[in-house]
């Protein structure tokens, strides 16, 4: 259930993550850590029957833990016990669950999870508006095709739920069968929702009608699919629905102001489980497949969840009953993106370095290994990340040898004629041109070439 | 036995951490990372009988796991599985020790380690070499006061004791006690051996005259000491002790090819505990406490060992045995350098900032939020970090104290006469300096004004 990392792999993770924690910077995020173990008492009953199973569980000096499951709540428990009323904070780590593995479709027990989040009495829906700009950016940078951020809201779900008559205890079920839309016909999720969840067959086909109301209506926009689900009497009486509407109709006004794409779709289906989400929610899917990318069972790759999130104004409450902190945040399916790339890389033929050297220092001749290493030090003083052979006496055509198969740009050159006229040679490892520098000179030639 | 980090701790931490993944990177070096857990069988026996003890166990579905104790042991668990045979690798992750914990010395049950190995078959010294440059290089960087990188060799240890009569199963019991001469002085470490290790009063006088041959004549250099160590007759006619000498003879001349400051000192007590030590092993101190830095207790800061390492060349052999890679590393004590520079930036009263922040954009009227939002986005998409506050209609002075209290150096200020005249208001948060810029000369003003 858990595996090694090399250096591939975890190069395209760097990559990934530097744009992660760039966009996440850029807005003003902080970022905290917190232990790889729980008490197992703040874990427990935060995910549902089956995440209580999944939580690995240890016993310290009659101390109960459990690995953490997520960052939220650990985030959630942060605030709490420290008592901060207001924190923009991003965590990227790793969490634990003990789930059946899936390993072919990239389902580990250990894998990362990415998280930004706005905690904090703030005005509505400016949090909301933060969070889908960034990840309306970061999911462009990424440039994995076209993505999609679904938008929907905790009190239009209770509203509709209320006007069907589902009871709050069938809250959590009915969430689960309504977000199968997406993969499901709604036949399928009819069958459950009557067979497994107690629905009658007019409450059934009643939800349908008002979940699948962008589906059925895909005409309208935005904000005519919520003014005309507000046309109908039975929501529009209803002060939850009508107050989800006004927020998300704000939020979609502040989308507009910072410039979120045309990608925001409010989808009254998305029905995220989590109980703790209070307000608006919402998930980003590519829902075309990446052309040519395949897994490795051969399936086309890219479709689905990206990321997800929404608010949540109870949670830092629930650890310290006094204190309670509003919050909303994304977290992103930060594993699947690592195995999409990992796919676009290999149709695509990528090379993928491993390293950043720029520079490899090499010797034509016997005996100079004093020089050889004089000028390493010499260029890595500059900043330039460089590397030599480990042989005392290498043979020059190894050492080329080396700076090809490790995609190593530049190489300098120095043999008994580059050290009387104090120059060295410079090679092109792709071109394989070489011309010489003056020693002098050699600080602003490298400059010059290389990215920053 | 574990704690969250806040913030501050973390920009602390995030700094320290990118001076070591920069050097890393110059010396290029790639990364990789293994599970937290490892199968028990591979932890056993690696850390001795104390070690052990510390390790955090687990039964999964029948498999007995434990924790990572350390890097090193998956490092080489991760080259013999996978059959690598050449890497140079760096690793930062968290370890796990059921160690009873001393907090107030900052010492917790979770903690980081950082590490830097050349795993393969290169020739004699280069990578030993390559790791004391860095080493030096690191600590320099760091600015903590002037080091001295202990250097001794396992082979001279080891004609040491066989000269003494040392047995092979007394190596640890009495490295363990030698190693203490650096904190105690030679008559308690001398009792020690003689009532605890059992060895004779002239053994361990003579063990002592050896041992300290580098403080009992403190006017001899590096190579000094190794050439009157050799002539000693029994010394002189150990193999082995012969051959640690001239593989150190030669580390010293490459570190001064490598340019190695002169704070390495050949010390014959260096005797660091594990056990896989085969070759040159070595130890960094910073010996002289920091200028009033103290400590939560009052203490004096700075003192102590903050990296060792050495080679081992049995190690990944003893997970694949037909499969051999010689391997030499260092190891960073991070969370003391991360104590040591919170303790002084407390000191020297630096401000630590916790975002990287640079413009915060300020709106002089109510109803501007539109405006406020759309230069935020435009100057993020510059790649500068800047924030707004959460706020539709924030006042003035409530935006400027945010920009005072969270140390952004930036403000630009928008109103309904910079809106007209097609300017913003730039503000220096510290000087407090104000002038009009034109909006589309604003990002080349910014581009000078803001580090790279």
């Amino acid at each position: 259930g858990t595996r090694d990392y090399g250096p591939k792999a975890m190069a395209v993770r760097k990559s990934v993550l530097k744009i992660m924690t760039d966009a996440f910077e850029r807005y003003g995020a902080e970022t905290i850590e917190t232990p790889v173990f729980e008490l197992r008492d703040v874990l427990t009953g935060m995910y549902g029957e089956e995440g209580g199973k999944q939580l690995y569980d240890q016993e310290q000096e009659g101390e109960l833990l459990s690995m953490r499951y997520d960052l939220t709540v650990p985030f959630a428990r942060y605030l709490a016990m420290n008592r901060v009323a207001k924190m923009k904070r991003y965590q990227i780590a790793r969490v634990y669950r003990r789930d059946p593995p899936a390993m072919t479709r990239g389902r580990y027990r250990e894998f990362y999870q990415c998280d930004f989040d706005i905690a904090g009495r703030y005005d509505s829906m400016i949090p909301e508006g933060e969070c889908l700009k960034m990840l309306d950016e970061v999911l462009s940078t990424l440039n994995l095709g076209q993505h999609v951020i679904k938008l929907n809201h905790r009190l239009m779900l209770d509203g509709m739920f209320a006007v069907i008559g589902v009871e709050d205890s069938q809250f959590k079920s009915v969430c689960s069968s309504i977000d199968k839309l997406d993969k499901q016909p709604w036949e399928k999720v009819e069958e459950e929702l009557i067979k497994s969840r107690g629905l009658t067959p007019d409450a059934a086909a009643r939800l349908g009608s008002l979940a699948r109301f962008r589906e059925l209506n895909p005409d309208l926009d935005n904000v005519e699919v919520l003014d005309r689900m507000m046309e109908i009497p039975e929501l529009a009486a209803n002060a939850k629905f009508k107050q989800g509407v006004e927020e998300i109709k704000l939020l979609l006004t502040y989308c507009a102001y910072a410039g979120v794409s045309n990608a925001v779709r409010v989808e009254p289906s998305l029905a995220r489980g989590l109980d703790y989400y209070t307000g608006a929610i919402f998930e980003a899917v590519i829902p075309n497949e990446l052309e040519g990318v395949k897994d490795e069972e051969g399936q086309p790759v890219g479709v689905g969840s990206v990321a997800g999130g929404g608010r949540y104004d109870g949670l830092v409450g629930t650890f310290a009953p006094k204190f309670s902190v509003p919050c909303c945040g994304v977290s992103f399916g930060i594993e699947r993106l690592f195995a999409i790339i990992e796919a676009k890389n290999a149709v695509e033929q990528t090379a993928v370095r491993t390293s950043t050297t720029q520079v490899l220092i090499v010797s034509t001749h016997k005996n100079l290994l004093a020089h050889r290493w004089g000028l390493l030090s010499k260029v890595r003083s500059w900043g330039v990340p460089a590397e030599m052979t480990y042989k005392a006496h290498p043979m020059l055509l190894k050492q080329l040898q080396y700076a090809e198969e490790r995609l190593i740009p530049l190489v300098l050159i120095i043999g008994e004629r580059e050290l009387r006229e104090g120059v060295v040679k410079l090679r092109n490892t792709q071109t394989r041109e070489e011309k010489d520098v003056k020693m002098d000179e050699l600080q602003s030639t490298l400059a010059q070439m290389l990215p920053l």
